[in-house]
Parts: structure tokens; sequence; C-alpha cells
């Protein structure tokens, strides 16, 4: 068996490193642009070699590219007999951009891993990234259910803990949990001068973490799923403006029960896991 | 000498223990209303003995207690003999809620160690809490040369960077670095279903970090520092719609050239520390 891995950076290089560790396939390709990154990857072992095509016999193909990528490579595999799936942080408009071009590819698994790093590149590439972390998977009615399962397996063996949803449901969700959060974070720190920066302790350490983020990979992110994350910057912004009223009209009590509450729901989390 | 440490939570009980490893005086005890906590900060060892009132003869005392408390206890302490300073994240409303009832008492320093944890109440206590972190001072034209060398010498002992600051500019600044990422977490998290959280990862624990705060401490750091705050809010606010209108207009190299400015900023803090 021989898969290849399309963008050998923290994504794909985790699961080159966990698929190695668990011995799924007998040789691991690697597909990188970048040639630095593409050498590193070679010298970090993630791949056993980078080359320039996808083999016509590769038995499977991971992307793990940028999301607008996503949709020009299952185009150009669209013939490929591999079974070929993704990573990416956008659902619904990948599989849109490939309708608009052809029939879904049934051998094309959508899937999204929720677990990333503040460390991107091979050299973050880590072998339990996905270990103990629920993988999206977003079938549509053409998806090849022996391909689904193929798929759904692999990432079980790398510890991931499987579920399905719809394309439109995944991008409403993680546009709340995953986008309007770095949204906020890229907004938040346009508000910090140089000079502000010697006077922030670890609130802001935590909180600023994903502002440090990938911009190739984040703007993107943003116009695919566009529609989403406005509706998700309503929501908040809607939230906002109570807490400002709170605020502005001298509402102690309502504000401290506010905060109690979202305190309440970040406590959900903590104990959820 | 004898430290009275008004509080026996994160923020006094760490001083305590970091007082004691250090020898700086030879006996603490603390004042705690809060009956359980008083207890567990005997338990520990936080303090030699939890008293009823400040005893006359006190050396020190450090109100470590809620920014509201700040200035009345001032108002009580006004004619003790001993050197009084807090550590509340708000400054110029407790001096001005001070000056409304009397001059400011010379003896009294104002401090803000710029140190914290998700964390709260006499177990969380870490004698390296204040290690490496900056304490701010804001001291007043009335403020007694001799006591504010006292206690900047007792900050520097238990291992903090001691700087100086106009009560105005502490306000200003903190609101920006810490008061507001803590409302933007607190209106996030009402953004957020029980259902979003089980597909919340590694970005949002951390985004949302701070939103775990105790309401008892934010509410009236957010009413004594209002105008900061509001004006932090502003600017964010400012910037927030910036992003959307990027994002609304798929201004995609516009979008990634503010991605790539905030998190060279973020990286900026990084590498600062």
């Amino acid at each position: 068996m021989r898969l290849v891995i399309v963008g050998t950076g923290l994504i794909g290089g985790s699961f080159a490193l966990a698929a190695r560790q668990c011995a799924l396939f007998d040789q691991l390709l690697g597909v990188e642009p970048n040639a630095a990154r593409a050498r590193r990857a070679e010298e970090l072992g993630l791949v056993d070699e980078v080359v320039a095509e996808v083999p016509a016999d590769a038995d499977a193909v991971l992307l793990a590219s940028p999301s607008h990528t996503i949709a020009p490579w299952v185009l150009r595999l669209a013939e490929h007999p591999g079974v070929v799936f993704d990573a990416a942080s956008v659902k619904g408009a990948v599989v849109a951009q490939i309708r608009a071009s052809r029939p879904l590819p049934p051998r094309f698994v959508p899937c999204h891993p929720l677990a990333g790093s503040d460390r991107s590149g091979p050299q973050a590439a880590d072998a339990d990234l996905y270990r103990g972390h629920v993988v999206v998977l977003t079938p549509e009615p053409e998806t090849d259910p022996a391909a689904l399962e193929q798929v759904a397996g692999w990432w079980g063996v790398v510890g991931a803990r499987v579920q399905h949803m719809t394309a439109q449901r995944h991008d409403e969700v993680l546009a709340r949990t995953s986008h309007l959060p770095h949204l906020l974070a890229f907004a938040y720190l346009h508000c910090i001068s140089d000079g502000d920066l010697s006077y922030a302790a670890g609130g802001f350490r935590d909180f600023t973490r994903i502002g440090g983020a990938d911009a190739d990979m984040w703007s993107p992110i943003f116009g695919l799923n566009r529609q989403a994350v406005l509706a998700a910057l309503d929501g908040f912004e809607g939230e906002l403006s109570r807490l400002r009223r709170l605020l502005e009209g001298g509402a102690d009590a309502e504000l401290s029960a506010f905060i109690e509450a979202a305190a309440a729901r970040r406590g959900k989390f903590s104990h959820g896991g």
C-alpha cells in the first residue's frame, strides 16, 4: 500500500509519522512544492521520498495543503483510482468548487481532523497529533461507502475519534468554534502597540496564541467559509453589544451574571475534555 | 516584622508562600471573610493564623481582595502605622474613591503584579507566581518615598520586576492587554452552544482560558475601569469592522496582509518573552 501526502507540513507530516508508527502503508511519498519544506520532510523521515507528481498506482492520497488548493487537487485526481481524502477546515465550499466543474468523484472522502498546533511546518510534525481528537467526515451522497470506510479506518488507527456530519453543519460549527476565535484574535492584535506588549502576561499569551497562525492557511479558510463566518461574527457582535450596554449602564448584577454564564460554559468544556 | 494579607486566594497566598521562602517577615497573618477559604489557607500553611481584624501593630498589610474592596480597606486602615499595599488590576478609580473621602494616606502604595492563573483560591497559591513577572507600582504625589521603597523591595525579593507608571497609563494599558481580552472571551463564550463544545479543540481551549475567570473579581474590574475599557473596546470594534469589510468584500490580499500583521505582532510578544 502506497500513500501520497500532498503538503508535508504539520498536518500531513503528523499523519505520516502516525501512519508509519502503525505500519498503515508500505510506502509514504510526499508532494511538496516548497523546496525547503520538501527537503526537511525527507531529512526528518516523514516521507520516504518527495516526488513531483502523484504516481498513477498510489492507493491513497492525503491532501494536507491549504483549503483553497483542495478542489483543484481533487479535480486533477478525478480519474485517479486511489482513495483521496483531505484535512481542510472548510468542507462545503470545497465540494461546491468541485461540482462546479464536474460530478463529485466518489472516491474523494472529505475529512477535517480537529487538531492543530500554533507550530507549523515539517519540523512540527507529531505522531500523536490526532490521538484522542475528533476527525469530522462529511460524506456526500456520491461518496463511495468502501472508500469512506477505509478512510475512517485509517483515522481510527492513528488514534482519532471519527464522527460523521453534513458539510453545512461542519462549516457552521467550525465557524463558531475555530474560525471566529481566529478572526477575533487577529483583530485584537491590531489594537496592541509594541509598548503594550511589555505589560502583557499569561492571559494575553493564551488568548492570542491562535493569532500567530499562518496567513496563507487562514485567509482561504475565511474566504471559503465566508457566509458561516459572517453569521458567527453577527452572533458575536450581538453578544458584545449586550455586554457593552451592561458596562455602559453600570448594570453590575447583570454584568456579573453575564460573566458567570460565560465561565460556566467554559467550565463545561474543561470537564468535557 | 508582621505581614497581614487581606484575601488569602491565589494572589495573597502566592505572596505569602514566596515571602515565607525568602523569610521576608517573621509572622504572616491572614484576614479572610470566606470561612472555607480561611480554613484552607491555614491548613496549607499559607498564613500562620487567620484573624478577624488587622492588628494595630502589623508592619505591613497586603490587600489581595477584589478591586472594589481596596478603597474601603485603605480608608479603614487610614490611621494604621503600617505600610499598606494592594494587588488590584485597577489603580486610578481606587485612588479616586479614597480621595473622595479623605486625603490619600501616604503609606498606601498602589501595586499591580501582572501575574495570574486560570486557577484561584488558596489551593492555587504558588511561591513562583511572581518570579520574572512585572509588578507595576503607581505612586501618587502623596506617596511616602520610604514606604514606596520598602514595598518595591519586597516585590523584588519575591522575584518580580518593579516598574513605575502613572495610574492613568496603567489603567489604559491594562484595559488593552488584559481587561479587553477578558471581555471578548466572555462575549465569545455566549456564542457557543453545548453542542459546539464537542467540536472545540486546542485553539478554543487557549483562547477561552481567561473566560473561565471569577465573576466576583472581574465585574468590579470592568466597573472601576469602565472608561478605559470602553475606549479599548472602541478600538477593537474599529479593527473588527475593518476585518469584516475585507471579508465581505472578498479582498483576499488585504485580508492576508491583515492576518500577517497580526501574526507579526504576536511574534514580537513570543520573542520578547
